[in-house]
C-alpha cells in the first residue's frame, strides 16, 4: 500500500493523514479549496503526545485525484454518502476503511466503490488548531475488521493495520470487528445522546446514580438497553460501555453531538441511537429509551430551522 | 367569602386578582416589592377578551396581610413552599386553591395552612404584559375539587366556584378534582418535557407521526405510559390527552418549560414527569420514557451551573 487517501481532515483524519505521511505517498480529499491549498502549501503539524511535521498531496477535486490502494474516509458519517460517492472509484482496485461514529457508514461506501470495504472503529483523539496543525491526545488503537456483507479479504486488513502501524499509530487486526464497534456504539449513543440533550459535557452527572433524579441511571439504563440489542443479534461486547462511561465521565470531554448541537449542524444521530433502534426494530426487540432519545435530537435539529408563528387558540 | 388573597401575580394570578377583585376584597401576595407597589398604586388592568380596570391591595410582608376566606395560590409549583409557608397561617380559618401545573403543590400546601385545601386545574391562559397589565386569552374553566387526604368539606368548593363564576371567570365543581387534574398533568409533562428537551414550541411536530424519527411517536408513547399509569392508580382520566396534544399543536405556543430553559430558571419537572414516575413507583408500574425525560431535564438544569474543566485523559 503505496499510495493512501485520507478522505475529510478534521481532528482523526489529520492524524492519520500526518503520520502515514511518513511511510506513504499521502492525499488528502476535502471539502474546502483553502484548506486543500494550506496542506498543500504548508503541510501538516502534529504536535501533543507526538512532534513531527509532513508535507503531503491535497485536493478537493475528485479528478485530480490518482487510484489509491487505501483510503480512510475520516468524515462525519452524515458527510460520508457526499465525499465517497464523488472519489470511491478510486478505490476500485483496493481497499476502504471507515473510520466513522455509530452504525452504516460501511454500507454507504459499499454502495460507491468496488475496492474492499473494512470496518473500522477508534478510540484516536486529537484536538484541530488549524488545517495545518493537530495536536495528538489518545493514541489509542484503531480496530479494524471485515465489512461481513462484502466478505472482505483478510489479506488486505492485515496489510492495512501493518501500515497504520508502521506510520506510528496503533492498529489492530479483528477477524470480526463488530463486538468492537458495537461498544464504542453503545457507549457514543448514549453519552452523545445525553449529552445533546442536556447541554452537559460528559461530566460526572453520568456516572452519579446517587438520587432517583440522577443523570447516570439514565446512562445505565440506555447502556443496558443497547447491550439487550447486540445480544439480540448475536453480538458479544468487546468492552463494557458502562465501565467506558465511568472513565470518561471524569473528563468534561464535550462529546462531538454536543458540539453540533452548540453550532446548530446536523448530528450523527441517524448513525447513533437512531442506528440502535433501527437494529432493534430489525431484530424484533424494543429499544423505547434509544428511540426517545433519537426522536427527540432530530426535534431539536428541527428547531433551528422551524419559524411558526405562535397562533393562540 | 368576602376577603381573598391571591397568592403570586404572574398571567394566571393577575387574571384571578383582578375579576376577583370586582366581587370581594382582593389581596395580591407578591415577592417583589415594586410589583406591590406598582399594583397598590395602579391597580390592575385587564385587555382582550374582556377590558376593565380595578384596584386592588397588595403586599410582599406577610404580617400586613389579613385572615382571608379564600386563598388562590397561582405561582410556579417550584415556589409554592417559600411562598406559602409564609402566609399560609392566614388561611386556617377559610380555604386555600392550588391552581399549580402538575401533582404535588396541594402536599405542600397543605404543610403550611390549616385551612381547608382544594385542588384546582385550570385551562384559563394570559400573556402578562406588565406588572398592571394582563392580557385574557384562553377563558376556559378551572375545575375545583377536594384534596382527598384532607376530607375537604364539599360546600366550601362549591363557594369558592360560585365566587369565581361571580366574578366573570369560569370555574367547575367536581367531586372528584382528579381525574381533571391527571389529563392536564399528562398532557403538561409530556407536552413541556419534549418542548424543553428539544427547544422547539408546541408545534405540528408534536402530532405527527410520518417517520419513524417523527417527535409525535414519542408524545404518543409518553401520553400513553402517562394513561398507564393513571390506570394504575385507578383514574379514569376526564379528558385525552393525546387530543389535547393534538389541538395544542396546530398552535406554536411555546410551553412555560421552554420559556424557564430559555432563561435557565429552575423549571417545574419534579411536579410533572418526576411526578409521573414517582406515582409509578408507588404503584408499582414502569414509567420509563417520563424517568427518562425527567431525569434529562434534570441535567440541563444542572448544566446551567456545572463548571467543570475539560480533562482529556
Amino acid at each position: 500500500m503505496k499510495r493512501v487517501c485520507i478522505v475529510g481532515c478534521g481532528a482523526i483524519g489529520s492524524l492519520y493523514a500526518a503520520h502515514l505521511a511518513r511511510v506513504a505517498e499521502v492525499w488528502a480529499f476535502v471539502r474546502r479549496e483553502d484548506h486543500a491549498q494550506a496542506l498543500k502549501r504548508d503541510g501538516l503539524r502534529v504536535s501533543g503526545k507526538r512532534a513531527f511535521h509532513v508535507l503531503m498531496k491535497a485536493t478537493t477535486k475528485p479528478d485530480e485525484l490518482p487510484d489509491c490502494e487505501l483510503g480512510i474516509v475520516a468524515t462525519k458519517a452524515t458527510q460520508v454518502d457526499e465525499s465517497v460517492s464523488a472519489v470511491g472509484h478510486r478505490f476500485n482496485q483496493g481497499a476502504v476503511v471507515s473510520a466513522q461514529n455509530g452504525l452504516g457508514s460501511e454500507e454507504i461506501i459499499a454502495m460507491h466503490t468496488r475496492g474492499q470495504v473494512l470496518r473500522a472503529t477508534t478510540f484516536m483523539s486529537g484536538t484541530k488548531h488549524s488545517d495545518t496543525h493537530v495536536q495528538l491526545e489518545l493514541d489509542t488503537a484503531t480496530w479494524i475488521g471485515p465489512f461481513e456483507p462484502r466478505q472482505t479479504n483478510y489479506a488486505l486488513v492485515k496489510e492495512a493495520v501493518d501500515l497504520i502501524n508502521a506510520a506510528g499509530l496503533k492498529a489492530e487486526a479483528l477477524p470480526d470487528a463488530r463486538p468492537a464497534q458495537w461498544s464504542k456504539l453503545i457507549f457514543n449513543a448514549s453519552v452523545n445522546g445525553a449529552s445533546a440533550l442536556t447541554g452537559l459535557p460528559h461530566s460526572p452527572h453520568f456516572a452519579d446514580e446517587s438520587e432517583a433524579s440522577s443523570l447516570g441511571h439514565l446512562l445505565h439504563d440506555l447502556i443496558d438497553e443497547g447491550k439487550e440489542v447486540a445480544a439480540a443479534i448475536g453480538i458479544n461486547l468487546r468492552e463494557d460501555p458502562w465501565e467506558m462511561n465511568k472513565i470518561g465521565a471524569r473528563t468534561n470531554h464535550p462529546p462531538s453531538m454536543l458540539y453540533d448541537v452548540r453550532h446548530q449542524t446536523e448530528t450523527e444521530a441517524d448513525f447513533l441511537s437512531g442506528a440502535i433502534a433501527r437494529e432493534a426494530q430489525r431484530a424484533g426487540v424494543r429499544a423505547p429509551l434509544h428511540t426517545a432519545v433519537y426522536r427527540l435530537i432530530k426535534g431539536k435539529e428541527a428547531s433551528w430551522t422551524f419559524k411558526g408563528e405562535n397562533r393562540e387558540l
